[in-house]
């Protein structure tokens, strides 16, 4: 019998396929295609092929805009939105609309193109994370902001169209929807029970275990119950804070290491899938730091999106938390590969059966 | 500079890319891929190879199950919910679950492997449309069941794992989060200016004119104010209806000429792109007539779903929803093609690049 699982923060119903329930290797995916080496603007040595950088971890001696660097940040090229203009609102009749103001920044993670934040050594995921930290923290000083959303594509399937490995910020005039949504749950769960809901899940997860899939002493990462997708992924801080900005930099490397290991995991278990990771945190100008309560989502793109969920907001799960969650702790962490990244298996159907006829 | 707008009813915010607006041509998809025509189970003869038929629409004197249909609905032979269960909702600490109880119906729409709803005569097309109410009165019926969505999946990118043309229904045993929204939405605005707000945005529209495509005597299409999705289209009736049950006979022929032509011009204009479209209706058990408003969304599948529009909910639309209407009010219907249906451009890159540096 398939079942039927609710999230209690977003109020989605998901449906689990617990019947036929899939495999890592009943996911077949395009693999990381890496194709534009020749013309990549984020190798080394291509620094004035992208605009000036604005952040950069860099050899001793090195100048800006050249060689010498390891992790290093730019406006993006082609960016959704411009850091000129007013978010003064305007009616249209029934719709309103605004200058399309924000910042989009890309965090070049790394120098080799083909490595990624699983595959790179925790130290060096530690500057990654400062980067993060130094830009989120440095865009809340523009009054115009009222968010900032760190995120990460892995793969073409996942949005990536350069695969070369970075992340990505945009900075929004606006809350978003999905943080919106957050964070009325976890308000309206505190004024009902006066604890925060992640910490409260935070606790139920940790005594029954079944989901969890790593812990150190200031992260957890499980499946969460009404997981969206196959050996989807959650991250949240052991300790109560709504705040990504306030991490503290004792906690830096432990974030590194929960980050990579899970991302790690999911590159030996799924084969290099796509994804995409967003961390959610509380809005720039939000007061509920008492119910919010900051954290990863990591979603491997290994089903489609389809009618079912656009029309209806739910989905469909074709592998039951629980094993994703076994799978993930049973992986156990292989040496370093030496040389290219795997591309992956052969191109091939998605395992999305379970959804259409 | 990018434009940022704002959809009244889901309050989503849409970032649309004004600058370097796209064109149809700047769409590159995979195409329609027709591979399976060999162990195709929904060709004419093969019946044997579905559940059998609960509706058909079937030539004087042939069986059911047998030869001789023009549009044939089945259960799904992979079900993501099941028909047998209860609806009993048990918690497990702060989560809920319940059985997966369902129906999950395929309406085969054509005999042809081939064609695909934009390319069938309007005649047959009607066909199709008493069979979506034929379905969904009935489901009505069976009152564990709280809401039933319709939808169609058009090539692999839009999840269809069949290349035969069919859509789906799933009767769920709780009411869409997607609905839910609209309907929360619809009521407010109602309390507000007691009048429907799709009422209110038809009757702009109608002014306005820009974002509309088509219309008839009983229905408009027009491109939302915020697309999500380059090309995005919504059918509404023009009179004030929530429910899709409803559906007078005498607008059968009109829904299904609404219907057909969008999804004929975007056929011409897009090269027959994937595409998702799904029927909102008001739930079965709803008393919310005066506000909701029944609607069809059309969702081209061109561009990626990315680590942005995971975190926030927001999309970014490299179209503006004036152009993508004008190029679909401009694509002449040509006549019918005779023989295969084109498979689209060649496979390349979806035309994602204002989404990622």
């Amino acid at each position: 019998m398939p079942e039927l699982r609710k999230d209690p923060i977003s109020r989605r119903w998901v449906i689990i396929a617990t019947e036929r329930a899939a495999r890592p290797t009943d996911f077949k995916h395009e693999g990381i295609e890496v194709n534009d080496l020749d013309r990549c603007p984020f190798c080394e040595g291509r620094e004035d092929r992208t605009p000036p950088e604005i952040y950069a971890v860099r050899a001793a001696g090195t100048a800006p805009n050249g060689k010498g660097w390891t992790v290093r940040v730019v406006s993006n090229k082609f960016p959704a939105l411009r850091i000129e203009g007013s978010t003064q609102r305007t009616k249209v009749g029934l719709f309103t609309r605004m200058d399309g103001v924000g910042a989009h920044e890309v965090i070049i993670e790394a120098t080799d193109h083909h490595t990624h934040l699983g595959l790179l050594p925790v130290e060096h995921v530690v500057q990654i994370i400062r980067a993060y930290l130094q830009r989120y923290r440095d865009l809340r000083g523009d009054a115009r902001f009222e968010y900032a959303l760190l995120f990460r594509n892995h793969g073409r399937t996942a949005g990536a169209s350069l695969s070369h490995p970075h992340s990505q910020l945009i900075a929004l005039p606006v809350v978003p929807k999905r943080v919106a949504e957050e964070l009325d749950a976890a308000e309206r769960h505190f004024g009902q029970h006066g604890v925060c809901i992640y910490c409260a899940i935070l606790e139920q997860e940790q005594q029954g275990r079944d989901r969890l899939i790593f812990e150190n002493e200031a992260f957890v990462a499980l499946a969460p119950y009404a997981s969206r997708f196959p050996f989807e992924t959650l991250i949240l801080p052991k300790r109560h804070e709504a705040d990504f900005g306030a991490l503290p930099p004792d906690q830096e490397r432990l974030l590194a290491q929960a980050l990579r290991e899970m991302l790690h995991r999911l590159h030996i278990c799924l084969d290099n899938p796509p994804y995409n990771f967003i961390i959610h945190t509380l809005p720039y100008r939000s007061e509920a730091k008492h119910a919010h309560h900051w954290h990863v989502e990591i979603m491997p793109r290994l089903t489609q999106v389809a009618g079912f969920e656009w029309g209806s907001g739910f989905y469909i799960n074709p592998v039951v938390p629980e094993e994703a969650a076994r799978y993930l702790r049973e992986a156990i962490p292989a040496p370093m590969p030496v040389g290219p990244v795997s591309a992956g298996r052969p191109h091939g159907e998605v395992g999305d059966r379970m959804r259409d006829s």
